[in-house]
């Protein structure tokens, strides 16, 4: 099922401001699922309204209660979410970054006490566009098995890195992680066998029954018991593919947020205090050459790698490339919407007395 | 064959003395050898002297220009390298922007016009010796393919992070690629199989023989001329493995250090201008909370790491583990010199008329 991307927007800021957020706020978590969904990310879309909407209710996430700026200096930003959703601390670091660094060329903030925040590169992308360097990362609830580890510690630990270029910024985002937790339930989901080296079982034997692995995700994620396996490190299950750097990236992402922040480590989100943590960081670009020189040469490289000799039958893909023509089509023909996330809507319309999507 | 830290210090000084580096400069070069084979990583020791000396005598490397710093500011440095080699830029960047990140919590440099520069650790450790976080990245010669390419247009393309702790920092050093080029070269000169997804040929299989992927290397790595294949980026060979995040991490440091320093990018340093482009960063973590408590609760982490449940006859270890250890073993033991070395350094003395240092 398709609706178009105004038709979600109008939806989706009527129920966030049913459950108590301002209409800012509002506007701006819709804005975020919509962006998500428009880009194809739909593990970020609409589908996790319901999940938002359950930790509302549960006291989770409190919508009224107000960030708090806790340091500030030209540079450098501490930030109280205050246990509202990451979004709304997120956009406001972001956006306070950006006329930092076209002053001070280089400015990052911690978040601490926040929740989801949507996509890393929704604010990385807020840089880009002003012409600058945008860099996004979040620790998440415990996933990921380190390097010959049997239990899982590691949060999928989102990283996105933006960089100005036309006809689009690069866009690298994603889980430092082999897999985001999100592709496996989709998988299983659709009752599909996983095709790599995603996720092991607790003698850390590759895992390929999707249902099998979605099973563990949700105990290691969401239950303080842990009989083992997760999502592997980026490398793989051998340490002989260097998973140990996959394994090194993923603490990278644990220093600069639950550490730096003084708040949960992965590890602990689901078994101590349920909080996640933020970093962000904007880099001046135009400190160091003349930027339309600058973006032309990243421009140059990027064409140049796309028209490399390839594997006959497949492509090359700057990272970005294939998000920005998503946006472009599901803005045409409107985004899609799975028969679950369906369901899950039509009752949150019906408890809030909103209208559906008409399409819907 | 084993020598002492010190004569290799004292030898290595003299030499780079001969071919015309200051007094200094010969320190902190030796130094940064010396600093690698002690910790293990002989690849980037004694045994890249012979190269270092014929870029010296080719005109590569021009031992007696001046650093120049093109522009700076209280957070931010642009610094032209002037053909040198890269350790001496890099100190000088590295060291003023521990000063500076002292008073502004965040500063970066970008290098131009550089060279090799030792190993990426080297730098961010002096950040960690001062309390606070380093960041350190090079570009390199082509090596890498990117995901489905069957052509090496990336770098392999070295990063650090290093975070302060005891009772040593962390250190996260490597090549962003899968591995880096020396350790095919040694597995290829002590004619041993490569164990993992490393390389591949020009049909993207992956190659097990060392010694044709130490030949594809040099190919792509040093003359004009591409007939295909070359390293594999973390993930390996297979899509479905998320090689693309590793293409895109490559592609960070490519946009950080070639195109801000508006440098050659990797793919061009075997077929044009011969230089590299470095960026190094420091984040004072003491803005945002008391550095003895964040060092406690990294510690913490890393600790609960080690002792997670782990498949019997492995080890969990935290990147820094390994590299403290080879250093405090090699400090006592002397560091090791292989034949090949061995007879290099010999020819190196001879012609400098410099005594070996008396184990050899």
């Amino acid at each position: 099922m398709r609706i178009t991307a105004a038709a979600e927007t109008e939806f989706l800021e009527k129920v966030f401001q049913s459950v108590g957020f301002s209409a800012e706020n509002g506007t701006l978590l819709a804005d975020t699922l919509v962006d998500a969904d428009l880009r194809g990310i739909s593990s970020h879309g609409i589908q996790r309204l319901d999940w938002y909407i359950r930790m509302v209710q549960d006291g989770t996430i409190k919508p009224q209660n107000q960030i708090k700026i806790l340091k500030e200096t030209a540079t450098s930003m501490l930030i109280d979410a205050n246990g509202n959703m990451g979004q709304i601390a997120s956009a406001l670091a972001m956006n306070s970054l950006i006329k930092k660094a076209k002053t001070t060329n280089v400015a990052m903030a911690v978040i601490r006490n926040s929740n989801h925040f949507g996509t890393a590169g929704y604010y990385s992308r807020l840089a880009a566009k002003a012409g600058l360097i945008g860099i996004s990362t979040t620790n998440t609830r415990p996933l990921v098995v380190p390097t010959n580890a049997i239990e899982a510690f590691l949060g999928s630990n989102a990283f996105a890195f933006t960089f100005p270029a036309e006809p689009h910024p690069f866009v690298f985002d994603g889980a430092t992680a082999s897999v985001s937790s999100g592709k496996i339930m989709v998988l299983a989901k659709n009752q599909k066998p996983i095709p790599g080296e995603w996720a092991v079982d607790r003698n850390r034997n590759v895992i390929h029954d999707s249902k099998k692995a979605a099973e563990i995700l949700s105990e290691v994620a969401f239950t303080e018991h842990q009989s083992g396996g997760g999502v592997l490190t980026l490398g793989g299950n051998q340490e002989e593919n260097s998973n140990y750097k996959g394994f090194g990236n993923s603490l990278v992402v644990e220093l600069l947020t639950g550490i730096l922040a003084q708040g949960s480590i992965s590890a602990d989100t689901s078994t101590g205090k349920h909080d996640f943590s933020q970093f962000f960081m904007v880099i001046n670009p135009a400190f160091f050459g003349d930027l339309a020189t600058l973006k032309a040469n990243a421009e140059k490289m990027f064409d140049r790698i796309r028209h490399l000799d390839h594997v006959p039958g497949t492509h090359i893909m700057i990272p970005g490339d294939r998000e920005y023509r998503n946006y472009d089509n599901n803005l045409k023909q409107g985004v899609t919407i799975d028969p679950k996330t369906t369901q899950e809507i039509t009752a949150i319309a019906k408890k809030f007395s909103i209208d559906l999507p008409q399409a819907l």
